[in-house]
C-alpha cells in the first residue's frame, strides 16, 4: 500500500500553508514537484518543511505536455514511492483546478491511496490583498485561464495564467465593461498591484493574475 | 490604532486553518463571530485556538440584514477592540466572497488596519474531498450562491448556500446539461457525498454545497 498525496501550498507566502498540509508534508517519504529548470514555486513555498526530505522533479514541458505526461510522471511516482511510504505532490494554490495533479489522478494504481489537500487558490489569496471582493450575494464569480473572447455572465472574473496576456485582451475586457487590477505574486515579498494597463502589459509573471469586476 | 482581522477559518476541518490565522487569531484580543443562536461554525473550527479569548458574537438577521446591520456591527467592533489592540473577525470558507466582512469593510475607521487572512473556500474543500476537478486548462469555473436561471457559459459550478434548494432548480440543472453531486459539510466529521436527486432535496444544510460539470 502507497499513499499519494496532492497537496496545495497555496499563492505563494509559506504561513499560508494550512496545518494539514505541514503535517502531511511531514509524514512524506518523498516529495514531488513540477521540475522548472530545477526550481518550483510550490517547494520554495514550503522550503521549510522539505529540507531532509528526498525530493524527485517531473516534467511538464510547458506547451508540449500530453495524456502521455501525465500517464508517465504518476508511473515515476509510484514507482519512487516503496510500499508502505507516503508520496506528496506539491502544488501552487490548490490542486482541484488548473493543476498537474487532477490530470495525473487518474493513472494512480487502484491500490494507492490518493489524498488531495486542499491550498488556498491564488485569487484568494490576491482578492485578500488587494480586498478585492470576489463575490456579494446574488453575484456570480469565475475563474478561467484567459480572458473570454464573449462578455462573460459574471460579475466578477479572476484570469489566470495572464503571462499570456495582450493588449487585445484587456481592451475585450474593457469593453465588456470590466474594471481590472493586476495583482502580481500576491502575498510573496515582491507583491505588487497593478492598474495601469501599460505596466501590466509589461509583466509576464506565471502566478500573477488578473481581478476583473463589472462596473455598475 | 486598531487592528482588525477578517480571518477565513476554512471548510470545517480545524486542521485546514492556516498558518497564519492561527498566528492572528493568536494575536487577538477580541473574536467576533456571527451569532447564530450562540454557535457558529467558524468559532467551532478555531475553538482550540479561541478558548481563553474574549468573544463577541453580532448580529446578522437572516432574510433580514441590511446596510445598516453591516454599520452598526462594524460600530461595535471597533468600539470592543481597543487602542492598540487586536480584533479578529471570524468567518467560514474565505471572507471575500459572500461573507458579512466584505461587507462590513467600508464602514471601518480610516485609522484602523485592516487586514484579511485568506481562508480555504468551502468548495474548494469540497472538490479535493470528491476528487472533483474544478477547471482543466481552458476551462471556466464558476462560483455561485444559488442555481443560474440561464444556462451558464461555465464547464465546473459551484453552488453555494443549498440550503434554500428546490426540485425545479436540480431540474433546471440537469435541463442545462450538467451531472453533479451535493456535498455535505466537506470535511466535517459528519461529511457526506451525496448523488441520489431525492436525498439531496431532503438536506437542508447551511455550509452544504453542489459541484456541478458539465457532461462532455
Amino acid at each position: 500500500m502507497k499513499k499519494i498525496y496532492g497537496i496545495g501550498t497555496g499563492p505563494g507566502d509559506p504561513e499560508l500553508l494550512t496545518l494539514k498540509a505541514v503535517r502531511k508534508i511531514n509524514e512524506a517519504d518523498v516529495i514531488f514537484a513540477p521540475n522548472n529548470k530545477g526550481k518550483n514555486i510550490a517547494l520554495d513555498t514550503a522550503s521549510e518543511f522539505v529540507k531532509d526530505k528526498k525530493i524527485v522533479f517531473l516534467d511538464f514541458p510547458m506547451g508540449r505536455v500530453t495524456e502521455e505526461t501525465y500517464k508517465e510522471n504518476a508511473r515515476i511516482i509510484e514507482s519512487s514511492v516503496g510500499e508502505g511510504e507516503v508520496g506528496a505532490f506539491l502544488t501552487i494554490g490548490d490542486p482541484t483546478y488548473y493543476s498537474t495533479f487532477i490530470n495525473m489522478m487518474k493513472y494512480f494504481e487502484k491500490d494507492s491511496i490518493v489524498e488531495i489537500i486542499s491550498g488556498i487558490p491564488s485569487f484568494v489569496g490576491a482578492a485578500g490583498r488587494a480586498f478585492a471582493p470576489l463575490a456579494f450575494t446574488g453575484e456570480e464569480f469565475s475563474v478561467v485561464d484567459e480572458i473570454p473572447l464573449e462578455n462573460p455572465l459574471a460579475d466578477s472574473l479572476a484570469i489566470l495564467k495572464t503571462f499570456k496576456l495582450e493588449e487585445k485582451d484587456l481592451d475585450r475586457l474593457e469593453e465588456f465593461g470590466f474594471e481590472y487590477q493586476y495583482i502580481k505574486r500576491a502575498s510573496h515579498p515582491d507583491e505588487a498591484i497593478l492598474t495601469d494597463k501599460k505596466e501590466i502589459l509589461k509583466e509576464k509573471d506565471y502566478i500573477s493574475l488578473i481581478l476583473a469586476r463589472r462596473k455598475k
